[in-house]
């Protein structure tokens, strides 16, 4: 197996959470959002993944792209150490605190949002950063208020999840913009017991090869 | 069942037409998402759901927020009229075209998103139509292409999946931002197919009863 990624991505960190929660071997192939005009706008990334982001894995000769997706097809192909709970509305109600992650939050605070928001909007540092800190705000008290409902020892019960995969990196990116933890003490908790274990804990950006 | 959703919701249009292709009765309530600053912050909606967003599905006494959530959820527990493939590759692509979609499109476009860029951020009208359409270009012209690999009568072979109850209503959004759709013909071509089909007919949002 294969995973295109980059170190710093949110989307890509999930993805290597699951290979080794999974103890799935897979190669790491580093695609450079920032060089070269990003490496993921290149022909060759494109012919593999016309959508120009990263995650991308490769699994023998199949390839698929969008992290929820390979998630769910890693769950699905290599049952072992299952990351979603086995009854039907507990499995839902994860999936849904996972999305509200990757579909709510998320997608306003990539890279490429915040090169809009000061490239063509022309705006400053400060009002992209404002912009950061609104989204994960939003999200983050909400995010609480479910948590304080749903968790155990992690986001859905004692079993880490999705949504547990979903949130650690979400955490990790709030926290390069000094976004105050110490206001969701239940995400800072969570957060702290699934970085103690090793298969987060290796997937982490700043132990990638590409780390800067 | 009842649905809380809001007629031009694009991730409301998703369940609504997720429930028809079933055949499941689910009752309607319109959460008005402009009037009264937004119901959905309501302290009673708050309650049922504290992402303050639509769709909330209640089934019986499960309550379920997120529409990929929600249509996992009714795949699993109403099998009939299946809205994936059932082999594990091609289920996995069906969904990440979905996700294409429901992660790296809808949400940088949705109305609290369009509201932040002509509130907070002070921009005109126009600079947020440009910004709508840099979304909706960048991700159709990359789903274009993918559907050219994918695409039968459908967006992935011969039978409706997540990604065309995804794909509808986001054509039906790029519709209203005026966005020349004949850029990308096989968008077009499978949004009409699915037109002609009741359940999509019947889920459009100028057929809900709270459409203005």
């Amino acid at each position: 197996m294969k995973l295109y990624g980059y170190w710093r991505s949110s989307a890509a960190y999930r993805v290597r959470i699951a290979l080794n929660l999974k103890q799935l071997d897979c190669e790491h192939e580093s695609v450079h959002l920032v060089k070269d005009g990003g490496q993921q706008h290149s022909e060759a990334y494109k012919s593999l993944n016309p959508m120009e982001l990263v995650p991308t894995l490769v699994d023998g000769d199949f390839t698929l792209n969008q992290s929820m997706a390979i998630l769910d097809y890693l769950d699905a192909k290599y049952p072992q150490t299952p990351l979603l709970p086995n009854t039907l509305e507990d499995n839902a109600k994860a999936k849904a605190l996972a999305f509200d992650i990757a579909c709510d939050i998320h997608p306003l605070n990539n890279l490429r949002v915040l090169q809009y928001i000061t490239g063509p909007l022309g705006q400053s540092d400060e009002a992209k950063v404002a912009w950061y800190h609104h989204w994960i705000d939003t999200g983050f008290k909400s995010l609480e208020k479910k948590l304080a409902v749903t968790a155990g020892t992690y986001c859905y019960g004692d079993n880490v999840s999705w949504a547990d995969i979903c949130l650690v990196p979400q955490v990790y990116n709030a926290e390069r913009f000094n976004v105050d933890m110490s206001q969701y003490p239940i995400i800072q908790a969570i957060t702290e017991r699934c970085r103690a274990l090793p298969a987060f804990h290796q997937a982490a950006p700043e132990q990638q090869p590409d780390a800067v």
